[in-house]
């Protein structure tokens, strides 16, 4: 394993997983649990990994307290793919509310399948903050869904409440999904990219009623390997999934499970976002990027007073052993990512880092 | 490591991956060549991944000795996603030949997008051979491509020349995908889930010119995640790839590579597939499933006289630590799939076990 440091891992995604996890891995990938191969090299089809791919499965709806009519898929193409998936499936004249790349990303797809509706927008405005409780128009009556992004990667900023909509939500969770508790009631789907809290990139993970999931109504056009009831009826195994990405993915599950849960992963999450923050907002060269009120607890967004104040931050953080701080290229600036893997002794680094810095 | 025996592994696919790849991606997961982070938690976007990739694309190209305006690019979603995405980029009209259940699939998806039409097929002999080099009628004028499947998984058959046609050649080479050379001359596109020769599931590999790759002229309405400009354009980094699989697939690449490249790939799999089709052919209670001049060096399909007998045989094979024998549930029986990775030592066991078993 070499003798090198571990480093503190504030990538944006791929992000940091649990050290716990990361040793179980190892240790079992030339021979799975004494089973004479590695997991990557299991038929998907074989009673050992249908075991594990169901007890993944089961992991996050028990995680969510998913209602016994809800299901879990595993599917490939991020959540980029889930933006033309949503309208291909769930109908045209969806609503969104934009907050940032992705959904800007996910709203010009919805518009090739078919139309969509920008209800709201911070684009002008940066992408500094997410609509408040009372700012969100109301959906239009024909929209089949209104569509948000719980956490915008890129800006740093993230809702702390549900919008309000006649229309069932489907929401982006890509980089908050397995963070902090949701009830699911309001929700007709919920999809997120494994790569920021749940596990390597290359598997995402669709929540929804089986009643949406398991019966097609788009059109016939539509090739079968992008409807959800493909994958429905197969379990996520219509045509080889990404076995190893969710075999991962449950063992990241269980990990949250044993930590408390998503109660307990949102209050460790708090702690963490409430000193680094704490820290920022009393720092005489910082500047946030996210207005308070939409602050994310995942990527921490700030600005120094000048780019060389920021590339010699940079430098600093590198010699301390801390990596993945530089700011996302259409924003600039310095991003923290504080997922759930990242442990609180990372953040007291930064914390630390910044008392230091002077400029 | 625990202390078990490594199996024999004749898993369709997911399918063997070779020892000395598995050694070092168990060595570098926690602590990637002393960098202090495991290859998942690495940001696409980093310095290190973008060399990763990079190399697995150059090696991939060196081994099949691509033309400089051809590219490779790192997809998800299997060779079952480029069923659709192959007419929704090269035009509806596409002919195909149909020797199985992955080109039915593939026919199936394009007559979903557009038109497309069937030019032969061995359906109604049970998929028991590919059409000769003399049988494949002539291409529509209007067809922009001949869409062909290199080998059948499942029903064991492998085309051992290049069909003839006047448009260019689609073909997916899932699982023979790094197995031999292939003068890419007559082709447009290849493209190959990885989880056969080329590394764990959840990658696919596609091959094709940079003028075709990158100039997208379908349908406005088609989106921009299923086009291959979209992937090509960004160096197969448009969205998050499988960056943990690409590292692999990278791996085994350069495993081949070392082996002598795909002309001693060959030359390896030649070897064992005449050792275990002799086997075959001298046992008396054996039928194999195809015809000789379409046999597969990738998948060994046949039968024995009773359903008896190849339960008795299933039992003495687990006994002596092989895995993967039973047949696809469509086709019955029996099927040994001897990938790149699968050691002759292993073909040598079960021609053993062949001499040994008596019904």
């Amino acid at each position: 394993m070499g003798g090198a440091e571990r480093k503190h891992v504030f990538n944006a995604g791929p992000g940091a997983l649990p050290r716990a996890v990361l040793e179980e891995v190892q240790r079992d990938l030339v021979d799975w649990q004494g089973r004479g191969l590695s997991i990557m090299e299991m038929s998907h089809r074989s009673s050992t990994y249908e075991a594990i791919i169901a007890e993944a499965r089961q992991t996050i709806a028990d995680l969510y307290a998913l209602p016994a009519d809800w299901d879990v898929l595993f599917l490939q193409g991020g959540a980029s793919l889930q933006f033309a998936m949503v309208p291909m499936n769930l109908g045209s004249g969806g609503a969104y509310l934009n907050t940032g790349t992705w959904s800007t990303n996910a709203l010009a797809e919805a518009r090739r399948v078919g139309a969509a509706v920008e209800l709201w927008s911070s684009a002008e405005r940066g992408f500094d903050r997410v609509p408040g409780p009372d700012e969100v128009p109301a959906t239009p009556d024909d929209a089949p869904y209104l569509h948000y992004t719980s956490n915008n990667t890129i800006y740093g900023t993230q809702y702390h409440h549900v919008p309000q909509s006649r229309a069932p939500l489907v929401c982006d969770m890509s980089s908050d999904f397995l963070s902090r508790p949701v009830d699911v009631a309001p929700y007709q789907l919920i999809y997120a990219g494994a790569q920021k809290n749940a596990g390597p990139s290359g598997v995402t993970i669709v929540l929804g009623p089986k009643a949406l999931l398991h019966a097609y109504t788009g059109a016939a056009s539509v090739p079968v390997i992008l409807r959800y009831a493909t994958h429905a009826k197969k379990d996520s195994m219509y045509n080889t999934p990404n076995t190893f990405g969710i075999y991962v993915v449950g063992l990241v599950a269980k990990w949250v499970r044993d930590a408390g849960g998503l109660a307990a992963m949102a209050a460790r999450n708090a702690a963490k976002a409430e000193a680094l923050y704490g820290a920022l907002d009393a720092h005489p060269l910082v500047r946030g990027h996210a207005e308070p009120a939409s602050r994310s607890q995942m990527n921490v967004t700030f600005r120094l007073e000048t780019e060389d104040q920021e590339a010699a931050f940079l430098r600093l953080a590198t010699a301390r052993g801390m990596m993945g701080l530089k700011g996302h290229r259409s924003v600039g600036g310095l991003r923290a990512s504080i997922y759930n893997a990242v442990e609180p002794a990372s953040v007291d680094a930064l914390v630390a880092l910044l008392a230091d810095f002077k400029g």
